[in-house]
């Protein structure tokens, strides 16, 4: 079967047979099924236990051998010392995809894991069933409100595709929940980052890539895939492992071989990856490619409510290609029309001076914001805040939604300080009109990923 | 008057005069004394406004010489224009302390600005009232329930000093408030860094004292007296304007010049200061310091919920002098007992597959933790969580909360992962019994810092 339908089977299950399906319900039962019923999952579901005859109100078997209709994918959720004979059985049955959840196989330290493991590869090579795992949540995908994660998770319609080695990267963050579509590769014995990438790359559903990579036995494939990759899409990667006693650690967590810190940050950079260097910088990466339009050029101007939060902006992007540039003689002029005399009018642009000569305050920030946004030759627009209350922060929500709907072609994000910024950037981002950072650090870093994809993309 | 007495009145004032008061009021207004009211201020207030006969229910004056009772600050809310003329009458009247809130001295571009400046200067020279400022939000003191801020701010009793240079310091961080106590020195035409650092080192109230530093003019008594302050307690630095630009910037900011960033580095590294490289290291920093305990060596054991989420951890530790031990033969005895008999026991702890061997999982972390923070060779413990949903979040918190209780002297920090791990980090440090943070890498830096305070102080 070629790799595509493969991974459709995975990422897009039309029916879905659950070995080792739980009577356990409610909270903290990680009940497989009962999650994905709630997400509103509109696929078949086949529970496989041989103790009962229906669980959750959907008729259950004993073995897979008895369904009757076809089965896109097997999630196998059975004690590891079962699993090959589930495998087996699964195959036997027709079945082309199946996700291993149990740990203990290539990860382990026993003999017993190790044998296991060889045997689930036999059965691969034997019966050309596909395994994803073992150690794995499965599969997400917010666009058929499924996750075979037995831990529950939120799903949200972002056009983003996550391959992974561990459930963390399900979860996500409170401003951003991240899938999208996940694929965790966990111990990767079988399906791995090369097949995921195709997968991704050809799909209209996503449009930013993120790789968390422990490890890869095809290193080489690896590479190319991205390289071929980022010709459509970003591709973000979080490479980890890089001290000799994680690479260590990694042996047992999902059994992967790190290989040199060094030379995979040297490959990464020459097939047009975005490498990040922890997990707070690949949400906010991820997040940033999934809304923003790439950048015309390396210039930014910021607008400040505060010299030092402009300063702070300024200090982060010391060691990137973006440009503090000077501001047009146009726009100068512009500014210098709205704020009082003995302003200096420079770039970042100090914006309280001039509020406090307004009436209006909100009419104030506009006009400096559109000043910028509208100058052809910015590159990127950066807005920095503080969110002083619930109140002041719904009209300033307004206000940037307005302004981004205003601007759609220019990249134009917000740093939000203060007492309420994460409910300010949650509240955001659920609209998912303007991108918003929680310091002025974080939002310079992502203007500078940002320009690094749009110079590979115009080929400078 | 002597710095410790100054610097009460400005920090600790029993009576203020606000001179410039305004009578609008409600949200927005930017009302100083509606503000002050709101917190439960106890102290005496003073509206000064010629066209009023009483503000927010408080008699209001005409000028400061009408006042007859004492007034330890004034606090200076008028056009720039008018503020020699205030200040003296401020000095006339016998008051000692003054706050200007006015920006357009020596952050100007024009000639009036500098000239103002000088007129300034010229009344602090020969009448010895001593000024804050001007462009300063002034003092806050969650102690007395009191901040000048012209924004309205929330105040925690933290044990935390800050001096700043910008007002977006009084605002801190959702999980962390921040003050404790503020001082913004604003331009620093007067009272500078030696003074506010010299009140907080013999202030009982602060354990930990934080500087936003832009730049000063007396660099030498700064390092000198961050020198002296470490000795008592950790001062923690974010210098910024580390780029030309950025100093150019801070220029037409507070006026300051920034000095060249390796020489600063340098300094303040010998004067004993923990450097920051930006605002999120600095609350995440100052906050670990206002909890955590110091450590007695720099070995770490990580128990984590996730193999990954233990190797990004490992990963900050990389580059910084903290150690992933190996656990002592008594400490992997007494885990080998709870695991599965596949799972390597070492540093990090996997403790996931142990949960999957206990009925109650909340008993199994329990026993896993209680092993590793009652082991006396273990400097620090870190442990790795993901917030699933809210009600595991409220089990989690009361968990964590318990232990941190049972072992009050291990420095003990998590790192919690997921959609609810804002929410969860939030509640956890209104508790203000156990330190988190939003990633592993964050809660790495943290004990990095830790262990380099915790070494100074042992002499090592």
């Amino acid at each position: 079967m070629k790799i595509a339908e493969v991974m459709k089977r995975f990422v897009e299950p039309a029916s879905v047979a659950i070995v080792g399906a739980t009577r356990k319900s409610g909270e903290f039962s990680m009940n497989i099924m009962e999650h994905i019923i709630s997400y509103g999952y509109a696929g078949k579901l086949y529970p496989i236990n041989p103790n009962a005859t229906e669980i959750l109100g959907v008729k259950a078997y004993a073995g897979v051998s008895e369904i009757t209709g076809p089965i896109d994918l097997a999630l196998i959720v059975t004690a590891r010392e079962t699993v090959p004979g589930v495998l087996q059985a699964c195959a036997d049955k027709g079945i082309k995809c199946a996700s291993i959840v149990a740990q203990g196989f290539g990860d382990a330290t026993d003999r017993d894991g190790h044998e296991l493991n060889r045997q689930l590869m036999e059965i691969v090579r034997s019966t050309g069933i596909r395994v994803l795992g073992p150690n794995t949540f499965g599969t997400a995908n917010a666009f058929i409100n499924f996750s075979s994660s037995f831990a529950r998770i939120k799903l949200d319609k972002n056009p983003v595709g996550i391959v992974c080695q561990s459930g963390l990267f399900f979860h996500g963050l409170p401003e951003f929940r991240l899938t999208g579509k996940c694929i965790d590769l966990g111990n990767a014995c079988d399906i791995g980052f090369t097949e995921a990438l195709e997968y991704f790359e050809n799909d209209p559903q996503v449009k930013v890539i993120g790789l968390h990579i422990e490890g890869t036995k095809d290193t080489q494939g690896l590479l190319k895939a991205i390289k071929r990759a980022t010709a459509e899409k970003p591709v973000i990667v979080l490479k980890t492992g890089r001290s000799e006693q994680a690479a260590r650690a990694m042996q047992s967590h999902t059994g992967s071989l790190a290989g040199d810190s060094l030379i995979w940050d040297a490959a990464l950079k020459s097939a047009g990856a975005i490498r990040v260097n922890d997990i707070e910088e690949f949400f906010d990466t991820v997040r940033m490619f999934s809304m923003a339009p790439l950048m015309k050029n390396n210039s930014i101007a910021v607008a400040t409510f505060s010299g030092a939060a402009g300063i702070l902006a300024m200090d982060a992007m010391r060691d990137t290609e973006l440009q503090m540039v000077a501001l047009s003689d146009d726009t100068t002029a512009k500014l210098v029309k709205l704020a009082p005399g003995w302003l200096k009018v420079s770039n970042p642009v100090d914006y309280w001076p001039i509020m406090m000569g307004y009436a209006d305050q909100g009419r104030a920030m506009m006009d400096v914001m559109n000043i910028l946004l509208s100058d052809g030759e910015i590159g990127g627009v950066l807005f920095t805040q503080v969110a002083f209350a619930p109140k002041y922060n719904e009209m300033m929500q307004m206000f940037l939604n307005h302004l981004a709907g205003q601007y759609p072609g220019k990249p134009f994000m917000s740093a939000i300080s203060g007492t309420y910024n994460s409910d300010f950037i949650n509240a955001l981002q659920q609209e998912g009109k303007h991108l918003a950072f929680h310091t002025p650090e974080r939002a310079a870093r992502a203007f500078s990923h940002l320009w690094q994809y749009s110079r590979l993309r115009r080929g400078l």
